[in-house]
């Protein structure tokens, strides 16, 4: 069973194909045979799928290099950036080649960064690895690389060709990063979706346990959803802002106790029953929804309390540097029910601080 | 007296303003008091220029820092492009900030390409200081660093806002350079327009002389030539590749006497009439036209045969080293007759010998 979602953007629309072993499968990846790729992915991947995809691109007269970078965001930087283009460069591929991202985010962003750069520009495809990844840089075009100086602050808005979610790979996948991808998929819920936060109040057991038609239909819709949200802003001026919530709460926490240490949608998690208090605070989210919200969290084992051992005070200097922020003015996406938020700007500091004090 | 020409392309178009004096006027440059300007300019032009444009700015209200980097193509490089990232990111310019390229076709390459990628794009504004790059690289949106493995092969194609030609900035411009720049100048005449080839050939001495009144209609035309190429082919699918008339032989002679000790422009000049050969051999162009592109070069200060150290057979390598290049098969751009070329491709190797001999 195979579903095929298709984003449309301003000048072209791809498809995203999700299904079970889809790295033995050729035409979702819309290649040729004569074609040349080179697969870019991570130390921790190479060894469970890069062979396979290799031998079914070869199998079908698609010539395949491949270079393997280190695991993990502080990976994500100039220099294995450069070491992409190097190996496209010492291969002598051209303008007609093709790049594959096969891993998680960093790959995707690093890969796709990569491919927008090479020679101006060449063709990608992403074949996201992580419950992470397949929800939230499946859609979007959003390339970066870190900075020393700021996280994501050099990149692209880059489409690709192609996207092919392949479930099975969420089979070596370690439970806590399963989980941390649950984070975004309920922060879909909590953003735009109210019958969707139901669906998932009723399956995160069956997500949990890898059920292949729950995990299907949630990413196909998570991957709908964004897409929406995408269209109606692709460079980030205006609606698009709403995917952020929890995460200007959740980057002081990644921030102030290093990459990696807590992960991503662990930060989303706790950032986004933060983003609930201020709600609440301002007289905009009643209780009940906050309880759901947390419940909703808990059962797929996601932190629901702020690190202790970082203060209430070391949240603030990190938020004001978001790339969100405007002329210093505090602005933060706040759930108003399930399913709607609102951006909020000039909101006062004390209900900042007391929003992360209640968590 | 200012010339304006609008560039129209798929997105935007932007202006192109050509007169004198224009570092010292604020509106052609589309600002606003208030907004923050990043200029990145190089050792060169630096003591010449940077102080008059900053004080410009800051008389209107804008605020400006400025990044100086060595000058020279050896330092198109990833770490020149990271160091002017690095000080948008060390003074906190926010994605509303704007980068200013003052300088030639380098600065404007490495700082577009900074432009693109600074949290994903901001905008930014050419002032090109040199012949070559206010008539080549206003025109195009090709940003690029070069990479040890290739020239040019990192990059994106991105717009300017806006692009502020001050004739005033060639008188600083060594006679060498302005002859460099009058080989791309020639070079329209030969691939487009046969009556601005005559009018060159009348006032080539009043360019050489730096008169106003020429060089503003000469860039102009030039611009306005180009604009129209790129405006049929934003991404160099086709047409575009008329514009490299002369470039794959040129590339060659820079190539193996290392970039630098021939100019760019001085290599496209023996290009040029290497490309001419070539028509001529292929029976496609008369020698009288050839006489009359020799001739005008030649009183354009440029060379006019191929550096003697440099073998016939040492040049084929490069050739087919190039970016355009499709499988393994030579694709040149040849006159036809003056005003006029054709790209051919899969030329015999004995004739592009024989055209190297022949100049």
């Amino acid at each position: 069973m195979q579903k095929i979602l298709n984003v449309a953007l301003a000048k072209r629309s791809y498809p995203i194909t999700i299904g079970e072993n889809l790295l033995s499968g050729f035409q979702h990846f819309k290649l040729q045979a004569g074609q040349r790729v080179l697969i870019a992915t991570n130390e921790t991947i190479a060894p469970l799928y890069l062979q396979t995809l290799i031998d079914m691109l070869e199998k079908h007269g698609v010539k395949t290099d491949s270079v393997v970078v280190p695991d993990g965001e502080k990976y994500k930087t100039i220099e294995t950036w450069n070491s992409i283009l190097t190996t496209l460069l010492a291969n002598n591929h051209t303008r007609s080649s093709i790049l594959i991202a096969l891993g998680g985010g960093v790959i995707g962003d690093v890969a796709g960064f990569a491919a927008s750069a090479y020679q101006r520009g060449i063709k990608f495809i992403q074949v996201p690895t992580t419950l992470l990844s397949q929800v939230d840089s499946s859609v979007g075009g959003k390339t970066a690389i870190n900075h020393p100086l700021g996280k994501n602050m050099i990149g692209a808005f880059y489409q690709p060709q192609s996207v092919v979610i392949d479930l099975s790979c969420l089979k070596t996948l370690p439970q806590r990063e399963l989980s941390a991808g649950l984070a975004e998929v309920i922060k879909y819920g909590i953003i735009l979706d109210t019958k969707f936060f139901d669906w998932l109040e009723e399956h995160i057991n069956d997500l949990l346990n890898l059920d292949v038609n729950a995990l299907s239909y949630c990413i196909y819709h998570c991957c709908e959803l964004k897409a929406q949200v995408v269209a109606a802003d692709e460079t980030e001026q205006n609606m698009r802002a709403i995917l952020n919530l929890g995460h200007t709460y959740g980057h002081a926490i990644e921030a102030e106790l290093g990459y990696g240490n807590w992960l991503h949608g662990e930060a989303v998690s706790v950032g986004m029953l933060m983003a609930a208090q201020t709600a609440k605070l301002l007289g905009k989210l009643d209780q009940t929804d906050i309880e759901r919200i947390k419940n909703l969290l808990i059962r797929a084992k996601l932190p629901v309390n702020r690190p202790k051992k970082m203060s209430i005070e070391s949240y603030l200097p990190h938020m004001l540097r978001d790339k969100k922020v405007l002329s210093g003015q505090l602005r933060l996406v706040v759930p108003t029910k399930i399913g709607h938020v609102e951006v909020m700007d000039g909101i006062d500091k004390s209900i900042v601080l007391e929003s992360i004090a209640n968590v």
